[in-house]
Parts: structure tokens; C-alpha cells; sequence
């Protein structure tokens, strides 16, 4: 074990510049290893939608230059003096944020303001310092690159369902939209004895979703009458989809009581009848990420119920088209890169 | 005990014949008591805003004559031979349903469909018979004419407060709108020991809120620095507004994992920021009325914690003016019509 050391240490990575979004190989300096800290080489980091939004500072608070990436994970170099969690060549993961003010406000991976005042990096880099208790142990034998989508992908969709106890078997979920966090829902929910129905805009996810997913129903949601037969039929739904869709006809199909969890960024506006959620007392949900004894407990279960992630392994020098093909939905199903052996 | 009967009774009532909603004297026929039913003598009815909504045919249901009235009280004059939980001279409520089909479906008080396809006809009428399982017991000594709001207006802000885990004191509560339903909120929450705060656009309701109610904290809705004060600092608020208002703004004072229960009517569409739920899992949740073992435990607590709902009685000639006042929000805080000594 080290201690903490007093300057941080050179990191290669990629970056954006400016709003167009465009990486680019950038050094910079990482924050020396605090006493809670520990030290990860990255071995593997997932593309999340979120990288789109960050690099092209669609959130409107981006601080250029941006290193995308809350879906690390790798190898523990270095540990503070004060951990007590984890020792060096622990499998790790780090999720949205990496430190702590200790008090109320949490630092995000990409793009928050450390204590003293710098910028958060994120992990299409090398190697990340983070506070121990942002840290978590992938389990052993469980592949790091498959880890990568379940620490924000993952947790932002298993959350939810435990939240709503829609771990109980025989109970029947929605799924609308099959891209990284809608196939880890198919996941979850089979592993949980759900009943499972996907919607999608496209006929082309029929075949995975039965298949490769083993959803129980595939429903092409402009279908009427296979909508309107399923109308007070889910206890649950988990809605994924970006972009406009209609609410009000997918809180129909919910039972008395039922709940649509919101995880996906539907546009600038969401419309919808009050008597959608008056009737039968239905609810939305709004859902992001999960805490950190959450997201432990979820990995362990992800590696003994055996769900993997569908990824496709990229090296770092393909990001710029895989966030191109990511805003296109063109992936099967999670973009993971492999920074071991790509980043130089 | 007298068994069932093969014709119904005449009796006396106010309908209103058309969309004017303009109600006068009316005479129908009650059905038989059969062997579940019981017959109750009403002595009172509470005024909902759902029989301003019947009357003028606003849900585009109505089927006239439209005998309004679903915050029944009064006297078991008759049980059915297989009645068991009540008998002749028992005080009881009856609420928003009146009958079911024994298998899914509730046939509402006012304007719903028997099974032999007659339509129900609601509390401002003489008597009133009713499946025993959707009449409640009224605690003894708790005044009759009080009980009448609690039928709708109690158990509709009753139950979102007990399903969300809200009578745990110390926590705190919001309350948009004091109506009817809000002002039973503020008593609800200072009974199970919450921090109310009312929300209300008319500064004349203050005065009451904080000396009548109890409440411990009064806001005006236009007030944006009080306002933005309470940012992230209610676990929960049941809105009772009708017509549009700013649900961003009030989700904005949701701590993390807050919940706003939505018991109003406010206009046909909804709008609201995804990022107004996403941001700290907060969520809308709909509600109405609620369940027969809910209504009778929500009865027994307000007559233990002596919750008396603020009323007005008045004489069933004056319900004309009451629905116009009602339209204006000019009432404190309930019409009660006193229809035993003053429907003839």
C-alpha cells in the first residue's frame, strides 16, 4: 500500500475540445491519490448516451475539454492510506461520480468541480483517481469488459425495479425501447421471473428481443390492436426511449396501481392526461443511476445470475464513429472500449 | 332484519334533466333490496365537485336525469337477508361506488350501470340502497353531518398519504389548493404528526391555514422567493389545484425520492420537464377515493383523532347555489346538505 502523494501523475486521454464533440488524443494531469483514494488503470470504459450529451454540450454546462466515460473499470494500482476497502489488483468499477464534498453534494465523473476547484475527467483515459467509496469490486471471473455497461447502464435500470419491488417473480414488465438500458432491463427481469413484453418503434428488434433476450413478447408499438389487447395488463414498465412518444397510451396498459419508470430522456417536454395517472392510480416514475451499496449489491448479482451485457468491443481510436452510430441507435447493444489495448 | 323485496320504492330526489345542470325536484324508482343490500335513510350528502362535473355532463358521460350526491351518510333502514356486518338503526356512509358486478368492475354511485341496466342514482335523494360491502360503518357519536366529506373528499386524500408512507411524523408535507380536499389534507397531516406547509394562490386563505388549520407554514404561490426557500425540502405534497399551475415548479421542492400525489383535476393535458422526475427519483402519482378496508380504517381515525371536516349545511333548495358558489371556490370548505329536514 502507498500513501497519498502530494502532486497528481500525467494521463493520457481523449477529449473534446468544443461542441462538436470531436476526440482527439489530450494529456493531462490526474489528482494526486488522497488518503481515501485509490488509483484504477482502466482497462475498459462503456459509451454511454451520456457522452453524447457531454461532449456536445448538450446539457448546456459542459467545461471544455471534456473527457467522456462513468462506465469505467480496471485494475487498482494504488490505494490511500486510509482505505480499507480495497487492495492493489482488486477488479474495480466506477460509476457517475467519482468524490464527495462528505456533506450533501456528490462530484460527477464527467465534467464536476473537485473540491479544488478542477474538473472532472472521465474515463476514455488511462488510469482514474476516485474516492473509495465511489469504487466498487467487480466480482471475480466476471469479465471487466462486460462490467463496464452495468455501471450506469445497469444500475440505472436495476434501481427502479427494486424501488418498485418488480424483483418478485410472476409479476409482468414493459420494456419500451431495446438499446443499453433496454435490453438490460429484458435482463434483470427475466433473472427476476418477470413476464416480460417489449415495445419498439422497429420491427427488426422482434428477433433478439425473443430470442437472443428472451423476452416472454415483442409489441411493434404502432400496432393497435396488439397494444390496445395488452391495455390494464403490466404491473410495471420501464421506459427507455428517447425522443417523443405517446405516455398516455403506454400508462393504459398498466394494471391498477402500476408504475412507468421514467430513465430516458423523452425530449424537452413530457404531456400527458391527469386521468392517465388519476384513474386506477397509476404513477411515473423518475429514475437516474443508484447508490453506491445499490450498485455493489446489483454487480454481485449480475455475476451469480450470470447476466452479461451484449457489447461491442471498440478500440478507443473508433469512438468518434461510435458516438456518430450511438445517436443513430446503431448498436448491439452497449459500445465497450478497450482502453488496455488501445490507448497508448 | 327483513329479507329482500321484488320491487323497489319510490323516492324523492334532485336531478338535473340537461348540460345546464339546473337541478329541481325528482321522482324515481329505488331498486329492490336484495339479499347483500342494505337501505340507508340519508340524512346528509356532501357536495363533491364531481356532481358539478355530472350535472353539466362534463366527462361526456352523463345520462340523465343525473341525481348527483356520492357523500352519503344516514340510517340502515332495511338489510338483505345475507347481510351480516350491519343492522337496522346502524349510522352509515356511503361513497363513490354502490354495487360491483362481483367480479371487476365497481358501478359508481352517480351515473353508473347496474347489472340490470339501470343507471345508479346518487345521494340527494331520501334513501339509498346499497351492496353491503360499499357501506361503512360511521363511529359512534362522530357527528353524521361531518361524516358526509369524508365519503370522497377524506379518502381521496387519505389514501395517497398512508400509500406513500406519510404519517410518519416529522415529515413534511406540501398541500397545493385549500378546497374541500386540501384543507382535509392539512388536518390528515397534523394528525399524523407531518411539517404542513399550504400552498395557495389567494392570500385570504392564510389566516385560516395557519389558525383554523394548523398548518405550520403558509405560501404564496406567486411568491417566487418563499418559493425557490423551499427548494428540495418536502418528502411530499398532495395537490388538490384544479386548472393549470406550474408542476415543475412545485416537483422542485421534492427532496430526492419526493413524491407529488395528484388528487385534483388540473385540466385535460399535464406538461412537465423529464428532468423534474429524473433528477432525484422524484415522482407524479395519481389518486382517487380509495379502497372499502382504507375507508373504513380512514372513518375510525378521524373520529379517534376527532378530524371534523369545516362545513356548510344547507338545505337541499339551496344546492343550486351552492354548485355555482362551489365553481368559484366560495365555500368553507364542504356543503353538507341537510337532506333529512329539508327534502321532503
Amino acid at each position: 500500500m502507498s500513501s497519498g502523494v502530494a502532486t497528481g501523475k500525467n494521463c493520457h486521454g481523449w477529449a473534446a475540445r468544443d461542441e462538436s464533440g470531436f476526440l482527439s488524443p489530450y494529456e493531462f494531469s490526474r489528482r494526486a491519490v488522497g488518503s481515501e483514494d485509490v488509483s484504477v488503470k482502466i482497462t475498459h470504459c462503456g459509451i454511454c448516451y451520456a457522452d453524447v450529451l457531454y461532449t456536445r454540450n448538450k446539457l448546456k454546462h459542459s467545461k471544455y475539454p471534456v473527457v467522456p466515460g462513468h462506465e469505467i473499470v480496471g485494475i487498482i494500482t494504488e490505494v490511500g492510506r486510509d482505505v480499507g476497502k480495497f487492495k492493489i489488483g482488486d477488479h474495480v468499477g466506477v460509476g457517475t461520480y467519482v468524490d464527495t464534498c462528505r456533506d450533501c453534494e456528490n462530484f460527477p465523473t464527467i465534467g464536476g468541480t473537485y473540491a479544488d476547484g478542477s474538473t472532472c475527467k472521465g474515463g476514455y483515459s488511462q488510469f482514474i483517481v476516485v474516492y473509495e467509496r465511489y469504487c466498487y469490486k467487480i466480482p471475480d471471473k466476471y469479465p471487466l469488459a462486460q462490467a463496464a455497461p452495468l455501471l450506469c447502464a445497469g444500475i440505472t435500470v436495476y434501481t427502479p425495479m427494486i424501488r418498485h419491488n418488480m424483483n418478485q417473480p410472476g409479476k409482468s414488465l414493459g420494456v419500451i425501447g431495446l438499446g443499453g438500458l433496454g435490453h438490460l432491463t429484458v435482463k434483470f427481469g427475466k433473472a427476476f421471473g418477470l413476464n416480460v413484453t417489449v415495445f419498439s418503434t422497429s420491427a427488426s428488434k422482434k428477433d433478439d428481443a425473443l430470442n437472443l433476450l428472451k423476452a416472454d413478447n415483442f409489441v411493434l408499438s404502432s400496432d393497435k390492436e396488439q397494444m390496445s389487447a395488452l391495455s390494464k395488463s403490466l404491473d410495471f414498465i420501464v421506459d427507455t426511449a428517447s425522443g417523443d412518444h405517446p405516455l398516455d397510451l403506454y400508462m393504459s396498459l398498466l394494471k391498477a396501481g402500476g408504475v412507468l419508470a421514467l430513465v430516458g430522456f423523452p425530449g424537452e417536454e413530457l404531456k400527458l392526461s391527469p386521468l392517465s395517472l388519476l384513474m386506477d392510480m397509476r404513477s411515473i416514475s423518475g429514475s437516474t443511476v443508484g447508490g453506491t451499496k445499490r450498485t455493489q449489491e446489483m454487480l454481485e448479482f449480475c455475476a451469480e445470475h450470470e447476466i452479461h451485457p451484449e457489447i461491442e468491443v471498440i478500440p478507443v481510436q473508433y469512438s468518434n464513429e461510435a458516438l456518430e452510430r450511438l445517436q443513430k441507435n446503431d448498436v448491439k447493444y452497449r459500445f465497450v472500449i478497450d482502453i488496455e489495448n488501445s490507448l497508448e
